[in-house]
């Protein structure tokens, strides 16, 4: 039976209730190290068993140190709070005995029906018109100034870009993302591609190269139907070498699935 | 010599290398509750001294209990890393041996000048238009459904609200914070403001009453200027009872000072 490269290359093997063992692939690079997005999944899949509970209402990830790929990890979590409908959980990732990432989440189950007197119809948050995907080019058209082996995983299309000015118009960058091999997406990969397109100070600065993502939290709100994500990101301020970038994410019906917001270091 | 009321109620002492006491003020309840914002602040004045750097470059918080009134509360806090220009902390803060909120912070130096190559001055996030604060109501002429006891700490002027849309305008509170009392705004009180005005969903929803944060990420971005600081929050999206607010708040200057977004349950 055929195993999906995100499932394979995320997997977490219990060695006690409240450890696990990973191994990060090469395939997630981005330069020499893992994707930020995808160093957190195996910890949130330890979060989730920690829970029991599927779904990152909230997770916020701290990237202590980069990843070593090709290398095994160890994981801990913690269940702080367990609630009727959410749980807060904590999580560490650590490889050669020093700390990687530190996560901490809000985990519940999205997909389970919830009270339908609190839902407030008139709010939402509108996908923005893009081109179709095979309208679009492939990320590794934009020389972004770094290898890319996440190419290999991620197949995401850039449908615009944009350098943002002084009046509330940030520096941009918007398009349309899937795990390569046809993985259906689900929340985990969610996060993962919260962190996966080019920096959207590209089109401000040029070929930037890496970006080290300090912390990263991202809400996701619904479980997102088959098909393409499309993803918007932003950045509206930088200060002192540090940038917040904000990113939403939508999927093919037009419903905002996922945001995300992340502080950045201007190397 | 006077001291300001702020400072006397979120003080925390020292009880050993990682641990500090606090006492919980009535005086910043709503409803029965402490104000999340206020609640966090004895836990960042733990993490500033266990990271030895002032200011919570990203600060993320975890609600797991309501406060306890005019009771002590523990903390305790943990430096997870010390790095060149920031420190990533952890802090709890338990009351009557349960424990009310989890933090995890990246403490820097926002004061420090930084490397001016990286300044990247085309990108501003503008102050909205609005009437001076002499012309703007205060907050409890509101009726937010729920005693406000907060009022006699924080002078809060709303300058407008907007019931949103479904075509991306989000329910919307605009207006102005400082202490009551006059005491200069420092970042410990910016991530006091980010949770202090009236819920942004109020005039989708009317008095509303009491809306839970599950979990509060500010970053501040920017020392602030005395005077007033100017807030904008907005709620974009609901979904199964969790909707997420968006906030930013900026000094009399017209910089950005903080940016927030937090997690909170419609009851």
């Amino acid at each position: 039976m055929a195993t999906w490269q995100f499932d394979a290359e995320t997997a977490v093997t219990a060695l006690a209730p409240d450890r696990w063992q990973a191994r990060l692939s090469a395939a997630w690079n981005i330069g020499d190290n893992p994707n930020g997005g995808y160093m957190a999944v195996p910890a949130l899949r330890a979060a989730r068993e920690a829970a029991g509970l599927p779904d990152p209402a909230s997770v916020t990830i701290h990237y202590l140190r980069p990843g070593v790929a090709e290398d095994d990890a160890g994981i801990t979590a913690e269940l702080v709070r367990r609630g009727r409908r959410a749980a807060n959980v904590t999580a560490g990732m650590e490889q050669q005995g020093k700390e990687r990432l530190r996560l901490t989440a809000v985990m519940a189950d999205l997909g389970r029906p919830g009270p339908s007197e609190v839902e407030a119809p008139a709010l939402a948050l509108p996908m923005p018109e893009l081109p179709a995907p095979d309208d679009c080019p492939g990320r590794t058209e934009l020389n972004q100034g770094i290898g890319l082996a996440i190419a290999s995983r991620l197949d995401i299309r850039v449908a615009r870009t944009a350098a943002g000015d002084g009046a509330g118009n940030g520096a941009e960058i918007a398009g349309w993302v899937r795990l390569a091999d046809g993985r259906p997406v689900d929340t985990a990969a969610l996060v993962l591609f919260a962190d996966a397109f080019p920096p959207s100070i590209f089109s401000l600065l040029g070929p930037v190269g890496w970006v080290p993502t300090l912390e990263l939290t991202v809400h996701v709100r619904r479980h997102p139907a088959p098909g393409w994500i499309a993803g918007r990101f932003r950045t509206s301020d930088i200060a002192d070498g540090l940038l917040v970038e904000d990113g939403e994410l939508w999927d093919e019906t037009g419903a905002l699935v996922a945001r995300s917001r992340q502080l950045a270091l201007l190397l």
